[in-house]
């Protein structure tokens, strides 16, 4: 269906517009799609679910193996034999089928896929992942969905799934200093709630404001107020400036329906910090300063990206990790970690005292590399921070951006970069 | 006792030496000794069975805290509550006692512990890790206990211990261009067999041969033969070029008795390699070559320096990984990673498609990051490839030098450096 010219009678989301595109017929929010897929992606905690729904319950082989990537990212490298198990049978299936794999230290699914271009503007692109909204940040209808949604996808090459209503995000003003992307995406998720997106799709209109990777940390935290969907329009030279081919057919058209827009004044938003145990529940820093932390993790397809990584080094230079708080500093993927490592960010961070990781998700899900114990607190650049989710289900977690997660662990408590001493070289 | 003079009636090996000096009385080999200890050493795996021991049943705090260090490199970050949980006690009871602690991402406990010059030529050091045998590179008398005697050192601020026999090795000859400390300790263990010097003091006459890092390499594998201690005589300039200051009395007498004397001609040598599943199953590595390798690791206190970082990196300079094959590089401590990042060797290592984790154990002991599935081979610069050691107890562990680690990670088969085609830059 590529390339078909799709008439369509009344204006569309953007949402409406790809999946009318990607299918073989106009379609509006509560209708039923039929769409190719572009990209499957399968992450290692799900691959034997996967494997198995295939060879098993399909007794069917990727249709285009070329569309389905398997990244060994969750629990890498293989914290037990059973992870490790699993993963022995990725590759072995990888091997056996065609499909690309992406083997442990490669990094996190949604960097690796954006880094490798298996997301573009148009496509759709499935992930057994819930934070495959990211892909919105490259114009990509990217959404989460289960082993078997992802088997039958990858057998068929296509799927099928009700439109999604829209939800319109505005943004005016500007940033100030030290807001950064991850302020605006809490921000973003405390207005519309937890919920309050849910099966929806988040169109947001940034005009020519955000790199790439701050897109990708606003559609990444989408799926956090339940959306099918986060995508980002391509606004000015955005995303032809990284290469990317945007056609004309992507853009969301003037008229289109939306359930409800909402507008993120930007130039009144301070520092931001989710505080235990939901994502909507959002205060501003300064708010929560003082409260003592044990470990500070930066890392994540949230914010794992080398423009975070410069901004915790911003504040790391010439300082010192307090002894009481432990920094993990985990990149995204082995391509972050190699610019870091070039640029010198690497080194600024390892001399403040962080703890480096294998690129991967690190202990985001409480799986390995960072599990907290009873009682202990953590401020982390990641996406969730409900009940139990990096360990125990008596630790705490705030969600906050590189530069206050790097703030708190020189302090030892959560802080502000402005709450630092001068640095001493 | 310190500084006292001991009057010797006849000759006596440096254990004898050593533990005369830190004891109260002039022993030999079958002598009870009780002896100052210098220094403690617990690491996190053994730290809530040494807490339990000093508060539950020696109702004691440590006489010299200054005299016990903890040191949290066995499984970090934590992979597990649990051993977060373990970690969190670890921490509060150094806070408590004033032990210093080494936290997460310092690094492996005997590389933590030299750097920190808390191992000295004559020194009597006691560790809650087998490897403890490892102090002995810097004439100090090293030696793993469990957790009670470890507790019961911490408590009184000594030991009792029989004095070992010791076996002499010595060496004759030079080591060819790519056959290194790590192929003469494997050849010793072999020699000497996997228990054939159990509870004995391994006294190598290295002369001026061998770094500190070298020396490390040939005392850590000591205890695979079944040693109490693996004493490197110190000679020449060797340690006193590293800022020691070597007393006079630590060295042997000679005409002292030893129970087994051997030597290693290092001419001879060829670079060898520990087939499974006994460190002593020693063959040349080109008996092995061609096996096929899913996992190679280069790091643990045996083979995780710098200088071992380096011979990596002299292999795999514009060289790439084998796709089929993952290499894991975790740096001994911080302060190995700091020095490979200065120096460009982590670069290099990460370019040639090489996976970093953070300083510690890494999957020495099968506990995390790159656990084997059943079925895996592995070539590791480790010290034990013992069944199930590293995982499954049907993977494979082939103990190697990091030079024929890197060859055989780029072929994807045990390989000698030699093996390799020319390198592309």
């Amino acid at each position: 269906m590529r390339g078909m010219t799709v008439l369509t009678s009344r204006p569309q989301t953007m949402a409406e517009k790809i999946l009318s595109r990607r299918g073989d017929q106009t379609v509006y929010a509560g209708d039923l799609a039929v769409v190719d897929v572009d990209q499957v992606m399968v992450v290692d905690s799900i691959a034997q679910s996967f494997i198995e729904r295939m060879q098993r319950d399909l007794n069917a082989v990727p249709k285009y193996p070329e569309r389905v990537s398997i990244v060994i990212d969750h629990v890498a490298p293989a914290s037990t034999v059973s992870v490790a198990q699993a993963q022995k049978e990725a590759r072995e299936y990888a091997a056996q089928t065609g499909v690309r794999l992406f083997d442990v230290g490669r990094g996190i699914c949604h960097q690796v896929l954006v880094e490798e271009n298996l997301a573009r503007p148009g496509w759709i692109v499935l992930g057994s992942d819930s934070h495959s909204t990211t892909y919105g940040a490259v114009a990509a209808f990217g959404s989460g969905m289960g082993a078997t949604d992802i088997a039958l996808a990858a057998a068929s090459g296509k799927t099928w799934l009700k439109v999604p209503e829209s939800v319109k995000v505005s943004f005016t003003g500007e940033l100030r200093p030290g807001v950064t992307a991850k302020d605006v995406a809490l921000e973003m998720i405390r207005v519309l709630g937890a919920d309050g997106a849910t099966y929806q799709s988040i169109e947001m209109h940034a005009g020519d404001r955000f790199t790439r990777g701050e897109r990708m940390t606003l559609a990444n935290l989408c799926v956090e107020a339940g959306a099918k969907a986060g995508l980002v329009v391509p606004g000015g030279e955005i995303l032809t400036s990284y290469g990317y081919d945007v056609p004309e057919w992507v853009y969301p058209d003037e008229g289109a329906t939306y359930v409800r827009e909402i507008t993120v004044d930007l130039t009144a938003l301070n520092p931001r910090m989710s505080a235990p145990s939901e994502v909507d529940n959002v205060h501003d820093v300064a708010e929560l300063r003082g409260l003592k932390v044990d470990q500070v993790f930066i890392g994540t397809c949230t914010n794992g990206r080398i423009e975070d990584l410069h901004a915790a080094a911003d504040v790391l230079r010439d300082r010192r990790v307090n002894p009481q708080t432990r920094l993990l500093v985990i990149p995204a993927s082995s391509q972050v970690m190699e610019e870091a490592m070039v640029d010198g960010t690497l080194l600024t961070l390892q001399r403040a005292g962080a703890v480096l990781g294998t690129p991967g998700c690190g202990p985001c899900m409480g799986r390995h590399q960072g599990v907290l114990a009873p009682g202990e607190v953590c401020v982390s650049t990641s996406n969730r921070n409900f009940i139990g989710r990096m360990g125990d289900k008596d630790a705490k977690i705030y969600l906050a951006s590189p530069a206050v997660a790097a703030a708190t662990a020189v302090m030892g408590q959560i802080a502000l970069p402005a709450d630092l001493p001068e640095a001493v070289a």
